[in-house]
């Protein structure tokens, strides 16, 4: 396995992260590469549920993966192991990727020969979802031991995504966490949420999103 | 039960925080009253973690509870049901604590009646490490399925804090945490911080946290 490059981004100079965001999504079109960035809580399962969409989908899409985080290579060197490319973003401290920060990611990526590019975003529940990265689509893991009240606490994360994970199910039997609450406060806050139940642990529930996202990525080329 | 109080925090005027927070510091060492600032991920059982130590504490301090959020006031009827003086923070949006915070939040507490008042902060492992929020001692929850890998991608928080309390070691059984690489992990960030392992759920290691707790206080009224 060769290394994996950390590239050190630098904060934003521009000072409207929307006008950016659109900027980065009129590039993805033009190159017909879809941007899914996915954001959570710290160890909620993002490394693993990457891991498992890209089993699901590398005989598709051609793949790859931005990792952000404050320190380490370690998710990077994960994604880089099953031989997807892979590159590490150190925030420099920041708590999440703006389009700016987005844009110096995928300039480090060879985009004319990929599909697809998955964000794993700073794992934090607050930030990130102030922060429009360009992406075509928003998705956010929300795991089973963190508990069913996380949507009337971080509301904005709720309403920002297209797709709620809900992750380690395989959790479920040891937990009082109530999987109607947490549906019921998700869609109450955003409508037309689309949710799944999954472990990317033992992969269940995978097939299904994978489905779902196979198709969305051939509706948004094709559009 | 009386209904709890919400109060609206403002953005800080304050330029220098860490000036701020040593004013704090010197109101309540002329008070007596211990400020504790817990901080973890959403959903790593701060709020459990707080009712434990209530019960261990209760009969020999008197305590209040202040807890932040964006949104919601659940954490603070979960404390204001066992009867203990408890406030809900709203931070308008914002993903931490700075001093200025603290303060308006203490302004709304009978300080001169409490021997201990606890800041459940914003569930985010990043942003409240960057901002002294004037508290005597700083603690973090780390629980058993977030992973051992945090301490890599989080040092900031694991630097900044006094304690680690590693929660859920219910699922140690159905989890790969290593929680000697943990430790090691913490320990090589921040050589004097302090470990537990416990379970807020079933209250297993509680009592030897309390303990601690309780001299750390009395030692810090003493001084």
């Amino acid at each position: 396995m060769d290394e994996v490059r950390i590239i050190e981004i630098q904060r934003s100079v521009f000072s409207n992260n929307e006008k950016q965001a659109n900027k980065v999504r009129d590039q993805l079109k033009q190159q017909k590469t879809f941007l899914l960035n996915l954001m959570s809580s710290p160890g909620s399962g993002k490394t693993s549920l990457i891991l498992q969409t890209i089993k699901s989908l590398r005989d598709d899409f051609k793949i790859g993966v931005m990792e952000a985080d404050i320190d380490s290579a370690v998710d990077a060197e994960r994604i880089a192991a099953v031989g997807i490319p892979a590159i590490q973003l150190h925030t420099g401290g920041m708590c999440h990727l703006d389009a700016g920060m987005t844009m110096q990611g995928l300039k480090e990526m060879n985009l004319t020969e990929l599909d697809m590019v998955i964000i794993e975003n700073v794992g934090n529940l607050v930030c990130p979802a102030e922060f429009d990265t360009g992406a075509v689509m928003n998705i956010m893991i929300l795991s089973v031991p963190e508990g069913d009240d996380k949507p009337l606490k971080y509301p904005l994360m709720f309403s920002t995504c297209d797709v709620l994970l809900v992750n380690k199910i395989d959790y479920l039997e040891f937990s009082d966490f109530d999987m109607t609450a947490v549906k019921e406060r998700a869609l109450k806050i955003n409508p037309s949420i689309t949710i799944f139940e999954i472990s990317a642990k033992t992969g269940e529930g995978i097939d299904m999103w994978a489905e779902w996202l196979r198709k969305a990525i051939c509706n948004w080329i094709a559009a």
